[in-house]
C-alpha cells in the first residue's frame, strides 16, 4: 500500500515517514520542491536504512505524490493545508486522506483551538474533498519526540471518520506502529475534540513544565 | 480542611468521600435528606474503616454542609447543579468550589457535550457564585472505577482556575490521592476542553469495547 505524505518534509513527516516505511508501507514524500522532497526521502532512507529497514521511500512533487498514493496524509499547517487540498482534489478521489492537522494559535504563550465554521479541520476537509473518505488521525502525536527512533512512547490515537472501511484502514496504519494503540472513535463529528485536545496537551507541558505530551485512553 | 460534596451522595461523590477521607482530609456529605446524608456517610465510614481509616465522615443538608465547608465540591448533576449552586451562594461566599460538572446529553447512545451559554459548566458556576474561587477538576474521572477500593489506576486530573491559589489547593487535594496526578490546566477557559473530554472518553470505552476510562497526558 502506497502511502503519501503530502508535504511530508517537514516535523510530522519525519516521524510518520521512517516508522511506516519499517512497518513495512511504501511510501512517498511530496513537497512543492521536487528537490527537497528527494533530499528529505534521502535522510529518511539513511534513517531506515540504519535501523535495519528498506530505505526505498521516494520524494515528489505533492501532485505527483497524490497521484501514485492509495492513502494520502495532509503533513500540512491547517493554514495552507486546504488551499493545497483543493488542488488535489481530483488526484485524491476515491482515495482515504487522513488529516492530523489541527487549527490553533498562540497568543501570550497560550495555544487556543481555532476550528473553521465547519466545525474542525477535519470536517472543513471532507467538505473540500467530497469524494475521498477524510479520517481524523494522528492529531495528538508530538512530532520532534516521534521523529526520534530512541524515544519509547505509549500513545493512543483517537481514528475518526464518516467511512467505516477508510477507518479500519487507518485504524491498521496507526497500529502498525509500535508504541501507539488505535481507538475508534466514531464519525467525523468527533474530530471536533480530538483536535481541540492538541492545544491543550502543548498548555500543559508548558505550564507544568514536562515534556512533549501525547495523550492515553485508560 | 472542611471538604464538603454537595450532592455527595452519589456516584462520583462515594469515590471522592473514602480517598479523601483517607487522605486526612474532613468530609462532609450534604444531601437534599438529612436522612440520605447520614445514611451514605455511615456507609462511607464503614467503608473507611475497613480500610484503615478513621470513619468520622459527617452527613448534613446541603446548606449546612456548604456553610461548615471550607472546599465545597458540586457533585451533582448539571441539570440541577446551577440551581443548587444558587441557593447556596452566600454560604460559599470567600469558598473555593470544585466543580466536576460535565454537560452533555446521549443521543442514539453517543454521548455529546453540550455547554450552556457561558462556554462551559465551570464558566457558568463561576458567573453564578461571583464571591466564590471556582476551580475546575475531577470531570475526566470514571465514578464507578473510582469507587472501587480495589481498583488500580493511574489517571491525570486537568484542574484550571482563574484564581491561581484555589487552584494550587485543589492541586494538593487531587494530589493527596494515590493515583490521580494533578496538571495545572490554566485558566477557567481551559474548562470548556477538559469538560468536553468527557463524553469523548464515554464514547471511546463504548465503541472499543474497554472499561470506563480516564485519561493520562504522557
Ligand atoms: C520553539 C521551538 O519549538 P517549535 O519547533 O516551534 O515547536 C513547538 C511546537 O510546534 C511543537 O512543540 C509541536 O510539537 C506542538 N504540537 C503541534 N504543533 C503544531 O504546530 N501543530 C500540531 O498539530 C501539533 C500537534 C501536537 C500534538 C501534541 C503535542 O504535544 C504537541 C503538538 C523549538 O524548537 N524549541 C526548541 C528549543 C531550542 C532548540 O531547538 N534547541 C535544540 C537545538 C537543536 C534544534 O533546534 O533542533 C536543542 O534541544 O538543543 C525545543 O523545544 O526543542
Ligand atoms: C447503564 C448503567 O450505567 P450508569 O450507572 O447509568 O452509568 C453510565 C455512565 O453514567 C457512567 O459510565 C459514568 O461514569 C460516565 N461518566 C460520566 N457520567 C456522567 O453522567 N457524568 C459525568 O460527569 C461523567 C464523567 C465520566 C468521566 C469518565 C468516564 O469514563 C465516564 C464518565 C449501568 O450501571 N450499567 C451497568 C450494567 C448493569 C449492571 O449494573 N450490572 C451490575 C449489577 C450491580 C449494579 O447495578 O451495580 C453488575 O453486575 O456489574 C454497568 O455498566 O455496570
Ligand atoms: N508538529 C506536530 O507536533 C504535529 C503533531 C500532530 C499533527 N500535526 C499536524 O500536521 C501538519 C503538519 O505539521 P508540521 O509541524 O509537520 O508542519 P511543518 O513542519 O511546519 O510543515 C510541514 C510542511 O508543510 C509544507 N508547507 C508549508 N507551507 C506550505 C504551503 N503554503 N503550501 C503547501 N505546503 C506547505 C512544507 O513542505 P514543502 O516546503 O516541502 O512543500 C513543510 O515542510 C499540521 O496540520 C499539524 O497540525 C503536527
Ligand atoms: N458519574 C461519573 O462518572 C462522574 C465523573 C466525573 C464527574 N462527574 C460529575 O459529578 C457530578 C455528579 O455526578 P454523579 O454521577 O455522581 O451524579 P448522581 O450520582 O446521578 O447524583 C449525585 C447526587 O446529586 C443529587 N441530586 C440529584 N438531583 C438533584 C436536584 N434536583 N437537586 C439537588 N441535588 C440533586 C442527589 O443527591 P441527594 O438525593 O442526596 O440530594 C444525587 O445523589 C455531575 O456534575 C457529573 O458531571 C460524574
Amino acid at each position: 500500500m502506497k502511502v503519501a505524505l503530502i508535504g511530508g518534509t517537514g516535523n510530522i513527516g519525519e516521524g510518520l515517514a521512517f516508522r511506516l516505511k519499517l512497518a513495512g508501507y511504501d511510501i512517498i514524500i511530496g513537497s512543492r520542491s521536487e528537490e527537497k522532497a528527494k533530499s528529505k526521502a534521502e535522510h529518511f532512507n539513511n534513517l531506515v536504512e540504519s535501523l535495519g529497514g528498506k530505505g526505498d521511500i521516494e520524494g515528489r512533487l505533492n501532485d505527483e505524490a497524490a497521484e501514485l498514493a492509495d492513502v494520502a496524509v495532509i503533513t500540512i499547517p491547517w493554514q495552507h493545508a486546504f488551499e493545497t487540498a483543493e488542488r488535489l482534489k481530483n488526484k485524491l478521489k476515491g482515495k482515504i486522506v487522513i488529516s492530523p492537522i489541527v487549527p490553533m494559535v498562540v497568543e501570550n504563550g497560550i495555544f487556543r483551538y481555532t476550528p473553521p465554521e465547519e466545525g474542525s479541520a477535519g470536517l472543513k476537509l471532507q467538505r473540500i474533498l467530497g469524494e475521498s473518505s477524510v479520517v481524523v488521525a494522528f492529531n495528538n502525536i508530538p512530532a520532534k519526540r516521534f521523529a526520534n527512533p530512541a524515544e519509547k512512547f505509549e500513545w493512543d490515537v483517537a481514528v475518526c471518520s464518516d467511512d467505516d472501511d477508510a477507518k479500519k484502514v487507518v485504524m491498521e496504519i496507526v497500529s502498525s506502529i509500535k508504541g501507539l494503540r488505535a481507538f475508534d472513535a466514531g464519525s467525523l463529528d468527533s474530530s471536533r475534540t480530538i483536535e481541540a485536545l492538541t492545544p491543550m496537551l502543548i498548555n500543559l507541558a508548558k505550564k507544568n513544565k514536562t515534556v512533549e505530551l501525547g495523550v492515553r485512553f485508560v
